[in-house]
């Protein structure tokens, strides 16, 4: 029993989603959890408490961990970069995960990379606002580079007035990433896997459907052409190349009329690869663990011609048991994932999948089902 | 997150393999191991130390679960009977489980319910053994009642003679099932889940290929006509009702020219259905905490056309990190799974599956890796 161990840094869905890939791989997977209580420290038994920020802490966890890899963004770079020097292996490493982790540097490195992006500029104060904004023309999308999620330290703003607030609020010497605001026919995700010798897999382009910044569904694959498809793979596989990514990867993409656009960058297992658990032959958390271990990476076909994944956000009613019950008896083949959070409205408390023969029907059977877990009775909320 | 906490007495590797399924439908996994080193309690962070044969340990570990459950058969009837009298839920109850635990008392109930078996009787002396053995002919197959598996506990004698010196070594008063060796032209299994309401589920008939007692490989779906494998669908459903099974249960079968005979039964998770997993849209694992937990039971169609699942065996190398890289980088749509056990020679310590169009190259794909795990660098050996 001489296989590795993961080491995963944060607690969150991603690395409780990991749990059941090592174990059937046979690898031992550590977690650095805030809370004893959180979704992957709940199902995990090799577990330290511990903040992320605190080196001391992380340098700790990293001793018993062949690989320190990650389930969100939020670690210090520089941290990163003195285990690496004291000879821990981080995958992705720093030079990398900077890249996901601070978008003005991500725009940067991109625009070298000759990859498609929106018109960007970083900004540092309302006459550079204004300056931009008139240029691109308004409204443009002002986001603060480092620690925005799921539509937080992201504003669509009509003027420079209207974003004075927010800058003030940043206080004195904050800048500001400010883009074009893109007009897009549909959003796009690629998922990249690619291991530290070189080898990379893509998955099937998916299409994702935001309501208010939040991943609400997920289709797989997207309804484009293949040309299209092929071009969405090629730029992910390119820029994961080109910041020499480790673990998965995803693009998050506009597709508008003149060809993709790139939206945003993570490095780690991603909602948009969800339905890769039931959907693909291998699921975005088993490839993760193979792609941070060096070991080579699995199949990336489809195992339906469809698949349909809904996020199941809380609603007012805290028990989903109920609902859990009824979503199982309604539809025997919806996949159930629910991540053990405390429901709050709109926080993502699980998500669902489907699969089968025609994209309208699991798309709406997993509507359905995600609706009944939070509460609508009828199952036809949106 | 007030979803029920299931408990499996063992730590095995079907309390392993049920920890991926717990951790997707968020219900809480407990575990009673022997040693904390045991398969499943390498994985699950819920685990208690303790005998279950000690009633005391049972009762401590019962009182944290909503619903006790099996990872093997080897709990002692009694105590679960008083378990079951003190208010704790335990399925499948005794007066199931016993079927699954005494073969003697399974083969009554079987003839009672008119399903076939090979002829049997209980044999207590040397001149019982040879009267049954003149009557149905030699040879004939002996089993201890209590306490088999993989082929442990069973014998082929060619006469009374034969059996002498084991009957002797039981001690005075044993007994033993005496059974008509069954000409068979291949072993089948039938997967059944059926929860306390009565839903019940069953999966398409596998064909089991077994080596000195011990299963080797298991082919989904069974290579024979729809008619029979409804009619052995039928004899699964049938016992699960009649004996009152709650949870997932399995019948292995002898297919003979005059129909399936029924071998022996599981009350639990079985090895012919660790296929499921991927090849399946609910697994076997999932399904029995769907089943204990009275939840609907889910769909139990296949995922792909055909599935083979091949056991790894330990080989004489200990280390197996090195055959499990060569089998991910020679077939990319291998699926592993590892039970974290000690390699030793012939010992199961994992299992692999692939999924496919053709019966042949799946087969050939399973074999393959296993072997390769084991260390056959060929990949050839059996």
């Amino acid at each position: 029993v001489d296989f590795p161990a993961v080491g995963v840094v944060g607690g969150g869905q991603l690395a409780r989603m990991m749990a059941p890939a090592a174990i059937g791989l046979g690898v031992r997977l550590r977690v650095l959890a805030r809370e004893a209580t959180d979704s992957a420290a709940q199902v995990v038994p090799d577990v330290e408490v511990g903040d992320e920020r605190d080196l001391d802490a992380l340098r700790r966890f990293a001793k018993g961990c062949d690989v320190l890899t990650f389930d969100h963004e939020h670690v210090p770079t520089e941290h990163l970069r003195l285990l690496q020097a004291e000879g821990v292996v981080v995958r992705p490493g720093p030079d990398a995960l900077v890249h996901a982790q601070d978008k003005s540097v991500m725009r940067a490195r991109l625009t070298q990379l000759a990859v498609p992006c929106p018109r960007w500029a970083v900004v540092s104060g309302i006459d550079e606002i204004r300056g931009f904004g008139d240029d691109v023309g308004w409204p443009i999308v002002l986001k603060t580079p480092r620690g925005g999620y799921d539509g937080k330290g992201v504003r669509l703003v009509e003027s420079a007035e209207d974003a004075a607030s927010w800058l003030e609020s940043l206080g004195p010497g904050a800048s500001l990433l400010a883009e074009e605001r893109v007009r897009f026919d549909r959003e796009l995700a690629v998922l990249v896997a690619r291991s530290p010798h070189g080898q990379a897999a893509v998955y099937p382009v998916v299409e994702t459907v935001q309501v208010d910044g939040i991943c609400r569904e997920v289709l797989a694959p997207a309804a484009i052409s293949e040309e299209h498809a092929v071009s969405a793979q090629s730029i992910a596989l390119r820029i994961a190349e080109g910041l020499g990514v480790t673990g998965v990867f995803a693009v998050e993409m506009f597709d508008t009329a003149g060809g993709v656009v790139v939206n945003e960058l993570a490095m780690r297992p991603h909602n948009s690869g969800h339905w890769t658990i039931e959907g693909a032959r291998t699921s975005q958390f088993e490839q993760h663990l193979r792609a941070v271990l060096d070991l080579p990476l699995g199949e990336t076909s489809m195992t339906a011609p469809h698949v349909a994944m809904s996020n199941v956000l809380g609603g007012e009613i805290a028990d989903m048991y109920d609902g859990y019950l009824h979503c199982m008896a309604h539809d025997p083949g919806v996949h159930l994932h629910m991540y053990g959070k405390v429901v709050r409205p709109g926080r993502k408390v699980g998500h669902v999948t489907t699969v089968g023969e025609d994209a309208g029907d699991v798309r709406a059977r997993a509507r359905h089902a995600a609706a009944f877990l939070r509460g609508d009775s009828d199952g036809t909320a949106e």
